[in-house]
């Protein structure tokens, strides 16, 4: 009843698209295997709501179907330094803090939950089966909610939980290809299919200097902090890739 | 972590409120086996906002430790009678369409999944491990994602996607008690709960009538439409419970 056509014979998919480096190499990754995109953004009070202007600035060479952003109420994912104005960045930890230690404190309750909640209701009204998130190596090792398990859990809801679940017998698939690629195989894999990274954003800090050309301005792009978790990841990804890095770094 | 000390003993708990009679009951139910109420009202452009106005009216009466009203982006929940605004909505199906029919329009793609994920990421942030849902026997004849393989899959999928799930080995719990009631027996328990039930909105058409005090006037409470499902339901329910309604319908 809400199934809509696949575009030019491509099978419709949502994809969670942030505007990072993970997301926007799994835009490339999705577009290859043939899958007509629609894309979601969420701002959820984020530090780094410079990556959900990176994402609408994406969007557009991205061939999205569609691109959405939704708007979510920050008080509902408090308890986390990404969504606590009052809580600290982590910064600085070593490649082994990061690689191996607890849940960070940029964990945000159930994120991935909901993500995934929303990515579920408009693939139903676009009759889509499909849902690909950009989670990898490194966020599984940390966050609870990246794990396969995880996401095989949420297939099964999926069927449980929607119309073409029950009344067709659906099967809601949760493709996470990233999940088991270091930072460099990843960009390795999007220098392949043709990413340019420099539009990407990564940095946590949203107090990272504008460029010279001041916000918007596009000499040398926008300037990552350089020393937050997710830019130590950044850069050591692109010298581990062999990969000339087209950052520009505060630090 | 994110714990949060029992109020006067009391064990927090998250209740999923709309205002209307089944979670109004719920409430009083809930309180009454000793959870402290932390309530949370989605309002996603539903047709029957007034049960929002509802929902806020009433968290005073029911002494909720907290009550949060989420707003949700109507886009993301397209492809229902209730959220389409072009879409019309059911009237006067009889007794055995309302019990035994297909899923009906007024089904919101994925709606429980995002709502209980909403209120994950707050029990989370309160170290709380309970749930409250007011699904009952008529919403799990026609609903999928209000039938008890789905409430126990979500228990499932909410121990893997947390902190406190991997950390602590957390047993999150769906509670449903009106799950296996009908509206009669739902009444008969509220009534005897103390349930105030001319507060409670069912109705779906947003055009019922305002009472003759205008909008939030109280000569005679809001006026239901009387002839929606939701209604239809009410009616019957008060009709079998031997309970007199107390609600003004314009039919």
């Amino acid at each position: 009843m809400h199934a809509q056509r696949p575009i030019g014979g491509q099978k419709p998919a949502v994809i969670l698209f942030s505007g990072g480096l993970d997301s926007t190499t799994l835009a490339r990754v999705a577009a290859s295997q043939g899958f007509a995109l629609h894309a979601l953004t969420f701002s959820y009070g984020q530090r780094h709501a410079r990556e959900v202007e990176a994402a609408r600035a994406l969007a557009g060479d991205l061939h999205f179907a569609d691109h959405r952003t939704i708007e979510i109420d920050p008080a509902a994912l408090r308890g986390s330094a990404l969504t606590d104005s009052g809580a600290s960045i982590p910064r600085c930890r070593s490649d082994a803090e990061i690689a191996g230690g607890p849940i960070p404190p940029t964990y945000v309750p159930a994120r991935n939950t909901l993500f995934l909640a929303y990515a579920l209701a408009w693939c139903e009204t676009l009759g889509a089966s499909d849902i690909f998130i950009g989670v990898n190596a490194i966020d599984y090792s940390g966050y609870p909610d990246c794990r396969p398990e995880f996401l095989r859990a949420f297939e099964a809801l999926a069927r449980l939980a929607t119309r073409a679940g029950v009344e067709e017998g659906r099967d809601f698939r949760v493709h996470a290809p990233l999940i088991d690629r270091t930072k460099a195989e990843i960009i390795r894999w999007g220098t392949e299919l043709g990413v340019d990274y420099s539009r990407t954003w990564s940095c946590y800090d949203p107090t990272a200097a504008q460029p010279p050309g001041g916000p918007g301005g596009r000499v040398g792009g926008p300037i990552h902090c350089g020393s937050c978790d997710s830019c130590l990841l950044r850069k050591r990804g692109f010298r581990e890739a062999g990969v000339a890095d087209p950052t520009s770094y505060a630090s």
